[in-house]
């Protein structure tokens, strides 16, 4: 079905990038830890990314200096696209982390590989300072990606938290990038994390 | 509660640009009529936005001369922010459309007070700019804006066309845009138009 598609440009640039195109809608049925902060569901990785892509091209001013706001916005978009064969890994799910970097890099061979050469090498290296982290654009970017579902998670009752039976100090460490890749979002981190701990979202049981 | 969010930055620019932010956590429930390509269920505004941008990231090179990426993935990413307070209107659905110019700018009044007001004016120029679609950049995002659902739906048994009973005419003043906006897609529409029409997915009542 739908033959239409492809039919006047197989083996084209444009036919190559509107099947990788296509391919993303599956970003849509990926669905995240994180509730939507209406609760009415988990979010997926398409709303996630487009989410921190705008918390982006809003905060690259309060960014350390020498951020690219267009290149973040960029890397934000692409960051979890090798999900598409990877799947979400829960970050506080320290078994299912073991071999995410092994699972990642297969998903992103497969993934680059539908786009003509040249886009597939951009995204793929976008994809990996993202990963690397040891760039002001992907320190910034990791910041948003952990400040994002931190703030659904304190306007949803702690739900990820509590559900996953995180404690104090996972979610210290997890934010911690914020620290030095954000540092204007610092402060109120602290806040959000004193609060849910002193609501009781933590875990305190010794594992 | 979470007032953690706002307890250190009430009035700075990060804590206005942060409810902001927060406020756009809105468009994840905001539900097109597009089906996702696995059919379980209608994509949101969220997803939609992101799914765009990647279009403009992967199609410039192959958009008119002079089209800018940066500057329309982050047109794509802002396009839709009014429907946070006017809602979704079906491009279809003729009476819907006769308010929604009014409905939409009330609520960009409302929407982009929230920001700085440099923000606020950079948001909202580009998002009048994609309404106007009198410059190349404007016509590239509103072709890829109309390629997306169009894809969706050969994709998905021609869903929305079924079930609004578009006829081919209107479906193709709606992708107009593309002839001009991105010509290289133009000969993809007007195949996967052919083919819709083929299978018997538009209607052919009289109104």
């Amino acid at each position: 079905m739908a033959d239409s598609l492809y039919k006047s440009n197989i083996n084209t640039e444009f036919g190559k990038k509107l099947e990788f195109l296509v391919t993303l809608d599956k970003m849509k049925g990926i669905y995240r830890q994180t509730l939507l902060t209406d609760k009415s569901r988990r979010e997926t990785d398409a709303e996630h990314s487009w989410h921190i892509a705008m918390m982006a091209m809003l905060f690259s001013d309060l960014a350390p200096e020498g951020v690219d706001r267009d290149r973040c916005i960029r890397m934000c978009l692409v960051h979890d696209l090798v999900e598409i064969y990877a799947g979400d890994t829960f970050c506080f799910d320290q078994k299912a982390g073991e071999d995410k970097e092994e699972r990642e890099m297969k998903a992103a061979d497969k993934l680059f590989a539908i786009l003509p050469k040249k886009d597939g090498k951009e995204l793929r290296e976008l994809w990996l300072e993202f990963e690397a982290q040891s760039t002001p654009d992907a320190k910034f970017c990791a910041s948003l990606d952990r400040l994002q579902p931190l703030v659904n998670n304190i306007l949803t009752d702690g739900h990820t938290w509590r559900k996953g039976k995180v404690n104090r100090a996972q979610v210290e460490k997890r934010a911690g990038v914020i620290e030095y890749g954000f540092p204007n979002a610092w402060q109120t981190v602290c806040d959000v994390i004193d609060e849910a701990e002193a609501i009781g979202y933590f875990n305190h049981e010794k594992n």
